[in-house]
C-alpha cells in the first residue's frame, strides 16, 4: 500500500424527506444564493421543498448552470455574489451544478484579477472559499462528496479539472426519491460515470491493498446489479438509493487511498466533450474499453482480478478472460443506454488528429498510472474506438 | 436502506514516516499535552519521533492512561489542563489512550460540576471539546477515526460508552511500522476487536444495502487473510498496513450507514471487563459465537450471506452452513490467540448471575437490532459460552 492522506468533512444527509433538514445545516440568518440548472427542479418538487426548508432566510436565485458548466456562466454568479451580500451557496442539481458552485465559491473570494487562473493552477492557488452545500438530484459524478470540479471555458474550448481542500461541500442532501423523474439517459450516464470513476482508481497495478480493491469491486458489482433495475423500475426506492450511494462512494477519496490512479480515460474524454459536446459519460464509455485493450500488458494482473471477482470468469486462458471481462463491461455500458464507439456519435478517423492536438495543447502527453500514455498511445486508443 | 447521516472530518495521515507531519497539522504556537499509556512508546521510537516532530512547541506530558481508561485517571489530566494553558491534546497510543483523550477533551470544557454526567448522558450533553489528534500505535478499536469512547469508573465498576460530534480527532497518524513491536496478544486482540465491530454492524437483518454489505464483507475477508500473517511475520509492512486500515474502516461510521446495528455483544462484553478485567477483545470472542447461535432465527438471512460470502460455504442445508460459519469464526478467534469460552478465563456458571445484575443496573435489558435481547436471552448466551 502507498502512503496517503484522507480527509473528507462533507456531512451526508441521506434518505427520503431529508431536504427539510436544510433548515438545520444552513445558518438561520444566512442570505442564501440558490444555484441550479434548468427548470427540472421546479417540475419534480425539489425547488418547492428547498424553498420551504429555507424558511425565512433571504434567498437569491441563480439559474442556467449548464451541463459541463462554463466559466462564462459561472462568472456571472460571481458578479451576483459581489453585488449582493451573499453568505452561503446552495447548489441544487447534479454534478455540473455542484462543480460549478465549487468554482464560484473559490472564485468569489479569489484575490487575483482573473479567476481562470484557478483552473490553470488546478486549484492549488485556492486559499479560501465561500461555505456551500448541495441538494443532489442526479447520482453520477460524486461531486456531492468531494472537493473537485470540472469547468469548461467555451471561448477557448478548454475543459479542465481543479480541486482544493477548501472546496468540500459542508453538507449534501441525497434523497433517492428525487431521482425518480430523471430521464433514462441521465440514469444510464450516471451509472457509467460512476463505473468509470471506480475503474480509474482500481484498474491499474497491484500494490497489496485488499480493502481498497474489495471496496471498489463491491461498488462495481452493485452498479452492475442495480443499474439495469433503475432503468426498468424508476420508482424502486432501494435501487435508486443504492445507485446514489454507489456514485457518491465512487469518488469521495475512499477507494483511492494508498493505490495508484489512472485517469487517462477521463482526460481524453474531456477533449471529446470540449470539441464535440458529447455527454461526459458517453466519452468515458467510448474510451475506456479501448484504453484497457491497448494497455492490457501494464494492467494484466488487475484485469485478471477484475475478470474473476467482478465478472466471475474463471475458465479459459488469461487473454480470453481479460477480453471477456472488457466485453462484458462494454455490454453493460450499452445495456445502460450508453453507446461505446466514436461512430455511434458520427465521429470518424478524421476526428482523431484534432483530439490529439487538444491533448497536446493541454499537456496531456504522459497520462495514466505510469505516465506512459503518450499521444501515440492515445491515438491507438481512439483508433480502436472508431 | 434506512435513512442516515454520515459525517467524519478526521484527517488520516497514513504510512511510514508520517509522524514527522505532526509539524504540519498542529498549530505552531500550541502548548501540547501529550497523553500516553505506559512506556512502550519510549521503546519503539514513537516517543522520540513525536518529540522531534513537535519541534519548539511547548510540551507537557500526561502518562499512565491504562487499558480500559478510568475516569479516575482521566480526571487527573483534566486538572492538569485546567492548571496549565494547554491548547492542544495529542493522544499517542491505542484505543484506550485515544478514548481517554476524547473524554478529557470534552470534560476539560464541560460546564457542570461533575463530568461523569457526560457518560451518564452518553455524550449528548457535550457542546464543545478541546482540539486533539492522535498517533495510533495499535490497530484495533477504530477510535482514531470516530467520535466515540468508552470509560470505566472503577469505584462503581461501570464501563460506559459515549460519543459526540465534537469528539472526532482532528487528525490521526497511522504508521504501520509502529505496530511491529506489539506483543502477539495485542495484535490478536486487535484483529478480533475489529472483526466484531464489523459483525455488530453487518450481522443483523437485510435492508437491501449491497454497498455496505460488500464493504463489511471485504473488511472481514481481509482480517481473516491478514490477521494470521501478522502473527507469523510481524515486520511485513503491507500486512500491518492492511490490518491497520481495516481496523480504522471497521468503526468509522461508513459500514453502519443506512443499516440496523446490534452491539449486544459489546454491552455484555463491557460487563465482563468491568467485573473480571478480561481484555475487551477477549470478552467479544467469548460472547459473539454464542450470541449468533442463540439468535440464529432473527439473523438467519444475514448468517447465510455471511456463510456464503465470507466463508465460501455453499454445500449442505442452511443450519449446517450457519453453524459451520460460526465455528470457522470461532476458530479464527482462537487462531489469533483469543480464547472463546468463559472457562478459558476461569469463569463458571456461578459468575453469570452477577453479569446479568450488572446489565440490569446499566439498563441493558433490551439489546440488539430488534431490542429483543432481554436479560433472559443474555443468560442463554452466557450459558452457551461456559
Amino acid at each position: 500500500m502507498l502512503n496517503f492522506d484522507f480527509y473528507n468533512p462533507t456531512q451526508i444527509l441521506f434518505g427520503q424527506g431529508r431536504i427539510a433538514d436544510l433548515n438545520k445545516v444552513i445558518p438561520a440568518e444566512a442570505h442564501v444564493l440558490m444555484l441550479y440548472g434548468g427548470g427540472s427542479i421546479k417540475q419534480n418538487g425539489v425547488y418547492d421543498e428547498v424553498i420551504t426548508a429555507l424558511g425565512t432566510r433571504k434567498i437569491t436565485e441563480f439559474t442556467g448552470i449548464e451541463p459541463n458548466p462554463s466559466y462564462e456562466t459561472l462568472m456571472k454568479a460571481v458578479e451576483l455574489i459581489k453585488q449582493n451580500k451573499i453568505d452561503f451557496l446552495l447548489a441544487v442539481g447534479g454534478g455540473s451544478v455542484i462543480d460549478g458552485t465549487k468554482f464560484i465559491a473559490a472564485a468569489a473570494l479569489f484575490e487575483g484579477d482573473d479567476p481562470w487562473v484557478i483552473m490553470e493552477k488546478r486549484g492549488n492557488n485556492v486559499t479560501k472559499a465561500m461555505p456551500f452545500g448541495s441538494v443532489l438530484t442526479l447520482p453520477a459524478t460524486g461531486s456531492e462528496m468531494n472537493n473537485g470540479g470540472v469547468v469548461t471555458r467555451k471561448s477557448i474550448k478548454a475543459k479542465m479539472a481543479f480541486s482544493s481542500r477548501h472546496c468540500f461541500p459542508q453538507f449534501s442532501v441525497l434523497d433517492p426519491t428525487k431521482t425518480y423523474t430523471l430521464p433514462a439517459r441521465q440514469i444510464g450516464n450516471g451509472a457509467v460515470d460512476a463505473f468509470v470513476h471506480i475503474m480509474e482508481q482500481y484498474l491499474t497495478y497491484p500494490v497489496n491493498s485488499p480493502v481498497q480493491d474489495r471496496f471498489a469491486e463491491g461498488l462495481l458489482l452493485t452498479l452492475i446489479e442495480e443499474g439495469p433495475k433503475a432503468l426498468i423500475n424508476p420508482e424502486d426506492y432501494d435501487v435508486r438509493a443504492n445507485l446514489m450511494w454507489c456514485a457518491t462512494m465512487a469518488l469521495n477519496g475512499l477507494i483511492s487511498t494508498g493505490v495508484p490512479q489512472d485517469w487517462a480515460t477521463h482526460m481524453i474524454g474531456h477533449e471529446l466533450t470540449a470539441l464535440h459536446n458529447i455527454d461526459h459519460a458517453q466519452t468515458l464509455a467510448i474510451v475506456l474499453p479501448s484504453m484497457l485493450r491497448v494497455r492490457k500488458e501494464g494492467k494484466r494482473a488487475k484485469l485478471l482480478q477484475f475478470a474473476e471477482r467482478v465478472w466471475d470468469l474463471h475458465e479459459g486462458d488469461e487473454d480470453s478472460r481479460i477480453e471477456t471481462a472488457i466485453s462484458r463491461m462494454q455490454d453493460y455500458f450499452e445495456q445502460m443506454g450508453v453507446k461505446t464507439r466514436l461512430s455511434d456519435y458520427q465521429l470518424g478517423s478524421d476526428d482523431i488528429a484534432p483530439i490529439l492536438s487538444a491533448l497536446e495543447t493541454h499537456r496531456m502527453v504522459s497520462l495514466g498510472e505510469k505516465r506512459d500514455v503518450t499521444l501515440e498511445v492515445s491515438r491507438q486508443v481512439l483508433e480502436l474506438s472508431l
